[in-house]
């Protein structure tokens, strides 16, 4: 019958999934184990405090990951079992992968890996990146299709970071152009490759309802509360720390104001899009994390959050539909708008923190500033004492090359292999439809008001 | 057509809010900054410290306004998007309108401002004031009148508890008597002010649906998990701080426990009402604000709890529709059952307690209960220490008085303002209607279970 | 008519919650106090830092139990209201009655009573059992039978616990045993007892719908980001608490990841489980509690992680129709798949861990095994140290014969006690409604969506 799925390596997934997790298996068999004890009991109390200040903001990045970006992706209406799901498996084969990497890269140099809860951290840094780049091609794609792209994304990811923060000392310790913009082009590059030149028509499940929207709208919010951890949680302790959580809020204060401002002035009757709020609203935090523990002023942090908001909602209304049909590059959440936008803007951003820093003569201010370097490590601050103002300025800049590019080119390469048959693409047809994926026991398959009794017919026809 | 919306000034919501943001950025850019940072490793621990201390909490109370608030005013079965956009854009512009306020009176005593997270806070907690008080008029108002209603409830927030906590010295650590009696009663005005003395049938759009009430239901246990947090976040550290956290939480579960008792006997065939168990497992919380921190017995936070869930219950089944029948006075969220009745409850509580404990003539007590003041700052333990138990009753029993009587009159005039015309109030065939302020793609505007074919045809034949 | 619910008491409830929550009253009025207040500044600080240490990961399992849990059990479409407040109900009752219990047994050999948020969290532990237990008779017992309930476990429990932590030394520092195997079989008992050999037809209302398990699988993930904090709650602080959280995350991941695998591979055309994906990714969780602060590798975690998945998953698919089949047993949430077995296989693998390290013939590590004993005190530790690993080995295997065969035992007695026709279990048909215990205003009595015509008349029929 037409409802037998296509795929046909049903087993594919399964398969894979299960050998990979056996290989990891032995990997941390081998070269994996915990930290020595801490002997004193100095050192304990040192530890626990360490504990205590890292773990309240991991809980939130958790919650962020695995609530509130997987709500925010329920915004399409008959998808959200699929989507949730596809998030919460990506999150932890892409973490374990990382980890996996990490630990053989690391060996390589020291022998025995010692896990933590930091490199633990790290790890889930990389594995939001791919969180974030199969938001373009949502509901278009199989999970074994998703799992491919977060088994290359990961090593790509690892060593433009590697390139970015530890070679060219970029300064970015909320992961502005390390994951934002990096994650947005390689989703860019995949989706473009993936689907070509094809353009579709808007698909009948693919519009939000009011009440999709309003469960996707809940995970913007978790999203929004807990960012100021994603944006700390690397930071020196102290000052640092403490600048860059009240400039993450600002930026996010300013930028849900300035959305519902622009979103309001781009609709013709001054109504609201659910989906520039549920957007717009975190481009701010985006924006935000290349200078969140700068020496800026606040007045800053507000300015840029508000103009990464504009630059969101105009995204949205004008670059993602002539992207569409200049380029037929296809874009299901907007990542581009979310990401990429803001992203370039934030990097934008920390080049005048930095020209502007340079022009305060008085050295302390200079000096505090580098020492704010954060996860770029102390090298990176000093690098720039060696360097000067202009030459930092250069390294940002050629970090964002190296983050856009290096990821775009990845992204197209990535999206040729997904283009492999026995990779299961969904047919038009099916796309973002949960009863592709799970186990739906009767006619009820779109969790959707099917009002009235003509819908219900057309629903049923669909089905048969 | 019929559909077209009456709100003529179609601009005027992201005008002025884009006005506003405009001079909050020249307000900030003029007088705010960042702290000196802190030149010692010393003091960077110091600080690091300091943050951890607050900042969980800070992140708890962020949950709680705009995750577990926002859902539990989702009630409304076809206004959810609505209600989570306005309370998120309410508490972002009332927190940078009190931040402003706060930085200028500042600025005038001072000079230059200093911004951190205790300054935020405080900003945001003027801010809850207005969240609470448009729940009487909720989805009856356009977001311009809310707007207006943040920009006078906030200013009259500021002085009124400066008169109460710094000027009467009153001990109110949780704000029940600063912010849930104080923002019930002005919410009250308003909603009088604004609706008069007509009297309106019940719209068939405002009556709670099994979905709406789950949602809204699953808000209030976010509130109640995260409220020790609001009540204990400005407590002096130490004993002071776990004694509130611990009575909010005994109060709150008793709370819990007789809702339920009191809904079932109130309904004649003994079921529960989703409303009450909404409200009433929350009014311990409100109540238990004023005594939170002083050293009442464990027994007393539990019997407070219950009582205030009684309160909350009777009030729900007996005051709300008294009120709207003599008074006219319309409560949609029924904030007086919730945060206007538990809160004199909560206020004669701290008046009991205080005489209480200044029997228990050992000295030890006392003075450990003065010290308890919270954020009623050092100075008031010591007034009351000056003033004797006596005469810090009657300062309790003043500020009561002034929270209640200043905050009516300031609603009546605030909601005097909201008729203007141009503030565009939604017509009543028009309200609790998600598709007034959202771009809804389809037909299927309400979220709702339109189950069988009549009920879609009516569904239909309203919108048209 | 019909529809006459057939809850005879109906005032049953309300008058036997009420009548407990004055005796409460009383006794916390003549037993329970606060603490002293620490006199010296120091000791403030002390006590503040506890607090910090304490406080979040406390709140973290509040919100696993009021929200996490509770929406994980509104899988049942129309039942939602009912089971998110039977939770909230259930898990309030009982920590106070376990507050009571053990207060009643300290007053008698201490004396005075002094509250803390440990002693809270210790029995908020002990209504984690009731929670679980009630899984098993979940949609078919009214809230009195659940009272019930909770009114003969908790004294079970904490006589259990005593017995085997206390008494045999039993290491078990996340509840694997104590909690979840107990808890397991109480409820397997208490269904057995009450339902008889009755074989029941599937009702109508049992199956999910896409929209109640998209809502039940956010609770999962709501859980499954805060297990870490329950398992290391009680650790000591330091190493040990840190390996918990890192043997906990490891554990869960890998049962994630396996659970999808095993899922797909169990069912014939490849496609997911949404039951499975909501318990088997906690199913690490479970399992890891009785060694997640041991010294073992993280390979062992992660193993432990992905066997109690594979667990899971095959008890969902062949043993609970087996036991349903073979024994009449009814198991609604399945809590045998998720507590019993992963809780069995944790058990066997502390077992195995003391082996292993005691055959690490290192002194320091054994050493430092024994002082990872968490929540079992020093003393447990000590009495292995003089025991040997193979009595200790002895001990585990002990405990585990304890808390099953207890457990079950009393879960038959209990569930005896439940068939007392005054305790109102609902008729069959009536079953998993929420029109049952709640007002509900309308026609629009189920929230799914009631597709076509025919299902509405449908609804409608069973409805008269």
């Amino acid at each position: 019958t037409a409802m037998q799925p296509p795929i046909c390596p049903r087993r594919l997934l399964p398969l894979s999934l299960g050998l990979f997790q056996g290989a990891l298996l032995l990997f941390f068999a081998l070269f994996i184990t915990y930290d020595e004890p801490s002997a004193h009991a100095e050192d304990a109390s040192l530890v626990a405090n360490q504990l205590y200040g890292i773990f309240p903001l991991f809980q939130d990045i958790q919650v962020m990951l695995v609530v509130g970006l997987g709500l925010l992706l329920t915004f399409l209406p008959c998808y959200g079992l699929s989507v949730l799901t596809h998030n919460f498996l990506l999150l932890n084969f892409s973490t374990q992968w990382a980890l996996a990497l990490q630990g053989l890269l690391h060996h390589f140099h020291h022998g025995q890996v010692h896990l933590d809860l930091r490199n633990l951290l790290i790890a889930e840094f990389a594995a939001v990146t791919v969180l974030i780049s199969v938001g373009a091609v949502l509901g278009r794609t199989s999970p074994c299709q998703l799992l491919v792209v977060a088994a290359c994304e990961i090593p790509v990811y690892l060593a433009s970071e590697w390139v970015i923060v530890t070679h060219l000392g970029v300064l970015d310790v909320g992961g502005t152009i390390t994951i934002h913009v990096f994650s947005c082009y390689f989703g860019l590059g995949v989706s473009k490759a993936l689907f070509g030149a094809a353009r579709r028509p808007v698909h009948p499940k693919e519009t939000p309802t009011p009440r999709s929207d309003l469960m996707s709208l809940v995970g913007t919010l978790i999203l929004w509360v807990f960012w100021p951890s994603f944006v700390a949680v690397l930071c020196q302790p102290g000052d640092a720390q403490h600048r860059a959580i009240l400039n993450t809020i600002l930026a996010m204060s300013a930028s849900t104001v300035t959305t519902v401002v622009a979103s309001s002035l781009t609709e013709k009757d001054g109504k609201l899009s659910a989906g520039h709020l549920q957007n717009g609203s975190l481009a701010g935090g985006v924006a935000i994390g290349a200078v969140a523990d700068m020496a800026v002023p606040p007045v800053a942090a507000l300015a840029l959050g508000s103009l990464s908001a504009v630059a969101c909602v105009l995204g949205f209304r004008f670059l993602t539909p002539l992207l569409a049909r200049k380029l037929a590059l296809q874009d299901q959440c907007g990542i581009h708008n979310l990401h990429g936008l803001p992203g370039i803007l934030g990097a934008a951003a920390s080049a005048v923190a930095i020209l502007v820093a340079s022009e305060d003569t008085s050295g302390s201010r200079f000096s505090q500033m580098s020492a704010a370097g954060g996860n770029a490590s102390e090298a990176s601050g000093e690098q720039w004492g060696n360097r000067g103002a202009g030459g930092q300025v250069l390294c940002q800049v050629a970090g964002l090359a190296v983050a856009l590019g290096g990821s775009l080119l990845a992204g197209l390469l990535t999206g040729a292999v997904l283009r492999l048959p026995c990779l299961a693409r969904p047919p038009e047809w099916l796309c973002f439809n949960d009863s592709l994926y799970f186990k739906i026991q009767d006619q009820a398959e779109c969790p959707e008001p099917c009002g009235t009794a003509e819908e219900g017919a057309l629903a049923l026809k669909e089905r048969v």
